[in-house]
């Protein structure tokens, strides 16, 4: 069974893929569990190409099938910000409270028609020397005024979508998995992953 | 017919790839023919990314398929050098004939078996904004003791084939294209473009 290696050091991320990638014949691992333990840095502009230089970086040490992610925020307002910066919009050490609390303050006056922001998630998979690829699942939604609901993590409680009207922090993880940028993403990725394998039954090629 | 863009100003390379594109329904135009005339720095540190950075700046602004590539020679002896750094390896406004010299000063007194390098040429196609994809070609040699033949550009002259006997600036043009990097990388472009295609008939996905 050929080993599929996730890079992330995220447990919960770990079992989500490996339900989303049940039906392939996969053992899939995470780095660490590879031999892989070395920091990453994130020197991309985009979320592409953070992925996909983290997915090179290990495919790079180990050979095997690789993917990685790179997801975070974008608000129209703020011209995307804070995007690829999401997780150290308030600085390294900061608290999730401290990231909604930056945001909420510089949305202050804001009115909610003109708050509009997505949660962007990129994957990418190197899947051999010559092949890789890269998905990119989104979530529109607004900006609320205060944060709501205690489910997921990160910019969730003040993510709100308006089809559902609730936060990403009130959905189940049910539901969350089927709209969020991070399930469309995934889904994105399955696709492909399914097609490359039929391509290599059907050409030989690994 | 959909539009497919090409992120170069070189008009050579734009003939190719009308080549090679020609069995798909597309008008294949430069990026400039399509209004966009930025430069684009390329700060990637892999082929791949640099192929994807550029891909991706040039969608954002032009919202069709975009292809952008980004080739470099690696010598095994110098740790992959000058590798993203090929064409700026003497200097910015360095000729090819200095660059040649500075790579054959640091290869002196090396034998032949340990003057092993080959050319890579990375693809990157930004499809839609959900998916992109990577393709890498490559094509192994030996950097030579002095330049020969008169065809190709950059560092063809030095680089010697085994199969051919011959350094690829020896080579006429029908053979380089079958055994180059970028022959070889166009080809799995097609690949991969056919295969995304019958997705789009498929799904119905656009």
């Amino acid at each position: 069974m050929r080993k599929f290696i996730v890079a992330t050091r995220n447990k919960g991320k770990l079992k989500e893929i490996k339900e989303i990638l049940a039906g392939m014949s996969y053992e899939v691992i995470t780095m660490e569990e590879a031999g892989f333990d070395k920091e990453i840095e994130e020197t991309g502009q985009t979320f592409e190409e953070n992925a996909l230089l983290k997915a090179q970086k290990v495919y790079e040490a180990l050979g095997e099938i690789v993917m990685a992610d790179d997801s975070g925020l974008e608000v129209d307002y703020l011209n995307g910000a804070p995007g690829i910066y999401s997780s150290r919009f308030a600085g390294e050490n900061a608290s999730d409270a401290e990231r909604i609390d930056k945001l909420l303050k510089m949305l202050e006056g804001v009115e909610i028609k003109d708050r509009k922001a997505r949660f962007v998630c990129s994957i990418a998979v190197v899947f051999s020397d010559d092949l890789s690829f890269v998905v990119r699942g989104t979530c529109e939604g607004y900006i609320a005024f205060k944060p709501e609901g205690d489910n997921g993590f990160g910019y969730d409680p003040v993510f709100y979508i308006p089809e559902y009207g609730k936060t990403m922090a009130q959905l189940d993880s049910e539901e969350k998995n089927r709209i969020s940028h991070r399930g469309r993403a995934l889904n994105l990725m399955l696709e492909e992953l399914k097609r490359m394998e039929e391509k290599c039954e059907n050409s030989g090629h690994q």
